[in-house]
Order: C-alpha cells, then sequence, then structure tokens
C-alpha cells in the first residue's frame, strides 16, 4: 500500500490513519485546526474541500458528520495518496476525491449547491522563495492557484448563506478578509493561532464565512499550540486526543 | 472654564488635563490605546487626526511629538471643549482644531501632504438602535460620516508610504481592513484588545495601515485591558501611569 519516501500517521482522536510523505506532502497543525474550527451540522450538507492534499480534511470531516463529503485536488500523486488514505479507512462510500484544478469545478459541480466549503489554500505568493516546482512546493505556492481563484471557486459553489472554513497563515488575513469581502462573503468568525502565549506574533487564522450574509465578525480568544513551558496546550491536547 | 455637566479629567502619565461631559463627549479607553498604539518618529511629520472629540488624540499625541497636529471635529460643541483643553494645557501653539466634516478636508488640506492620518471613528452604523442625535450620538454612530467617508478623506490626506492609525470595535474590523484595503491602504499592523483574558470575543481593533505599501499584516498578541481578577492589567497601568 505505501509508496517509496510514505508512511502511516495516525489520526488518534478519529482513530484513523493517513498515508504522509515528507517529501510530497504530509500535513501539519494547521490542517488539524482547521477540521476543528469547521462546524458542521446534523442535517444533510453538501461539503466540498479544495486543495485536499492528501486528503486529511475530508479524513478529519468524516469523523465529524456521516454525509459526503467531496475533496478537489491538482496534483495526482496526492489524489492517488489521499484515495489510498481513503481506502484504508473504509471511508470509499463517503469521501471522493476530485483531481483537477480548483478553476474547474464548474466541469464537476452545478453552481451555487455547496453548503460547506473547506480551504486550506497555498499559504505563499508565486513571488516568494521557491526552491524547486515539486509537488511540496505546489501544494505551499501559489503556482497552479492563488487567493483569488480559491475565493472565486468558493463563490462559484457555495449556496446563499453557505459557510466557508479557511485557514491561511496570519500574515496574510488581512488579504483573506479583503477577497472574501469582495466577493461578498462576510466574515462571521476570525481566531488567531499562536504557537505560544510568548508569541509576539500570530502564526495562522482561522476564517469563517458567510456567502451574501450581513453578520458582524466576532473574534474569538487566541488558540495557542503550545503552553509557555513549552508543551502541547491543553485545547491542542483536545484536537489530537480528544 | 468649565460650561454645565462639564468636568476635567486627569491624563497622568502625561501629566495633562482634559475637560470631559458624560452627557456630551468624553473619552474612553480607547482612545488611550490608540495613541498609545500610534507610532510617531522624531523627524518632522505631519499629523492629522480625524473624528477628534474633545480633542483627547491630539492631546495625548503632543507629549509624545513636539511636531504640530491637527484636529477635525464637525460638532463645535467638541470643538469648543478640545479648545478650551488646548488653552488649559498651553498646547495652543501645537494643536489646531478645525470644526468640519472630514468630507470636507480638502478645503483645509493639500492632498498627499499628512504623514500620519489618526481616527477614532464612529463606531456604530446608523442602522444601529440610537436613541436621539444628541452630541454623544453622533460621536458614537455614522450619522454625518462613516468607514467609507473616513478611509477616502484619509486615502486623500494621506502621503505615499504615510501611516494611518484606527481603532474601531472588533466586530466591523473586517469591514475596517476592507475598506482600507479597498483604497489601497495594505494592514501593516493589526492588535485586537480584549476585556480581560477570559473574554469570550474581542472587544476593539487597532489597526496601523500603510498608503500604497505592499506589507504583510504582523497580528500583535492580545491587549487585556484588566486582568483575571479584575485589577487593570499591567499593560493598562502602563498607559495610565507610565
Amino acid at each position: 500500500m505505501l509508496k517509496d519516501g510514505e508512511r502511516i500517521d495516525q489520526l488518534f482522536r478519529e482513530n484513523m490513519s493517513i498515508i504522509q510523505s515528507k517529501s510530497v506532502f504530509s500535513f501539519s497543525v494547521d490542517a488539524l485546526l482547521l477540521a476543528e474550527f469547521t462546524k458542521l451540522r446534523r442535517n444533510r450538507e453538501t461539503i466540498v474541500d479544495l486543495c485536499s492534499g492528501n486528503g486529511i480534511i475530508p479524513l478529519l470531516l468524516s469523523a465529524k458528520t456521516p454525509h459526503h463529503i467531496k475533496g478537489v485536488e491538482l496534483q495526482p500523486t496526492l489524489v492517488d495518496m489521499a484515495n489510498r488514505s481513503i481506502q484504508l479507512n473504509n471511508k470509499a462510500h463517503q469521501i471522493e476525491m476530485i483531481q483537477d484544478n480548483i478553476n474547474h469545478v464548474n466541469d464537476y459541480f452545478s453552481h451555487s449547491t455547496c453548503d460547506v466549503i473547506t480551504v486550506n489554500p497555498p499559504y505563499f505568493t508565486a513571488d516568494q522563495p521557491l526552491k524547486e516546482k515539486s509537488a511540496h512546493s505546489i501544494a505551499r505556492h501559489e503556482i497552479h492557484t492563488n487567493l483569488e481563484a480559491v475565493v472565486t471557486s468558493s463563490k462559484y459553489l457555495i449556496k446563499n448563506k453557505g459557510r466557508l472554513y479557511m485557514v491561511h497563515r496570519a500574515e496574510r488575513s488581512a488579504e483573506v478578509i479583503h477577497a472574501l469581502m469582495k466577493h461578498n462573503f462576510r466574515i462571521k468568525t476570525l481566531q488567531y493561532v499562536y504557537n505560544s502565549p510568548e508569541s509576539t506574533e500570530a502564526l495562522f487564522v482561522l476564517v469563517e464565512a458567510i456567502f451574501n450574509s450581513k453578520v458582524y465578525v466576532k473574534v474569538m480568544p487566541n488558540f495557542f499550540i503550545y503552553d509557555s513551558i513549552g508543551n502541547y496546550s491543553k485545547e491542542m491536547m483536545k484536537v489530537y486526543y480528544g
């Protein structure tokens, strides 16, 4: 089941396994935080994850909802890893991967059909230093997609009042808010993630946005990954182990 | 020197006095935080404060810089209070109040002439419940001006790479970021202010924006007004007493 350089990591709380690869793609804490931050409802909802990578978000969400989840990922290597992880966890009935650029979502979905969109997009602009156009770099840099394309595809997919959940680097949080609002998303919730209570700057931002809404934003208390001593914080332990 | 209903409050750290009025206008902690957050440089800078109210921001800034500061305030009652506070602190050589709507800044300033703009705008939209059109309500509600007008006037005034410092309610922080970015400001620094470490939601946001810049945003650690016991936090004590 494993290919060269791959390993299997455990998702403890979800009691699931995921195929990772250091050189190709391995999820990090931001993916766990996005899945934790995403609010799913009991009633049937159409859920789409964009820029799915090795399928970490669909897998984590599948432990939170019985409903169907579609993941869209450009890179065949990553879709292949995701599909094998889906098999490994017996989730083939619930999760379906689509291999294509998110610019082409209209080939697979009618517009205004999604209740929930999750996305952990490439964090770095194409300008930011890049060693080589490896799978790893494509997942992390805005080479084949960018924030504007993510928001445009999301806008095509999302229903009126649908929810979008995104994690991004805190240093790009203003751009994220601006891009979303320009396309008629309103920001409902923001949460900044810091390495520890001593950090002088936030690492990530978690964003909940509602399409065609008039909500005001609620800025939640910070999330700290580590405590002051350097151990995982209580809230991070909860994300890992429940 | 005092009119009906007015009192004199002390600005301890600055060793200054300010005329306040419960029914007309009295500054609150947000003004102190904005002045603290504003970065002024040693070299000569043109500094303008919009929506000046009773002149609290120009007064506080005059303790941080020897340079000239102009305040713009619509309401004659408040300009009158500000002017008496300016006299009281012997700051007439440094602070000048202009009584007009900020929409008319072009009657008083050439465009692209300000290095620094500070603004503590009305917090509530005209839609939000309002008892009467008192001086107090006008200062707090978007009746005669709004966020878009504040940003448009700031854009007229500000030099290339000039700095804008704004405090606003956290629940409108996404709108603030969107309005600024739409007009070519980039967000350099964000700091969210919470009542205490136990608060479930931020109260205010402090924003530093640079005109025509390409900076990424730095999201600073939270500012807490009170500690967990209910006393002023150390950082708040510093703002009050130095």
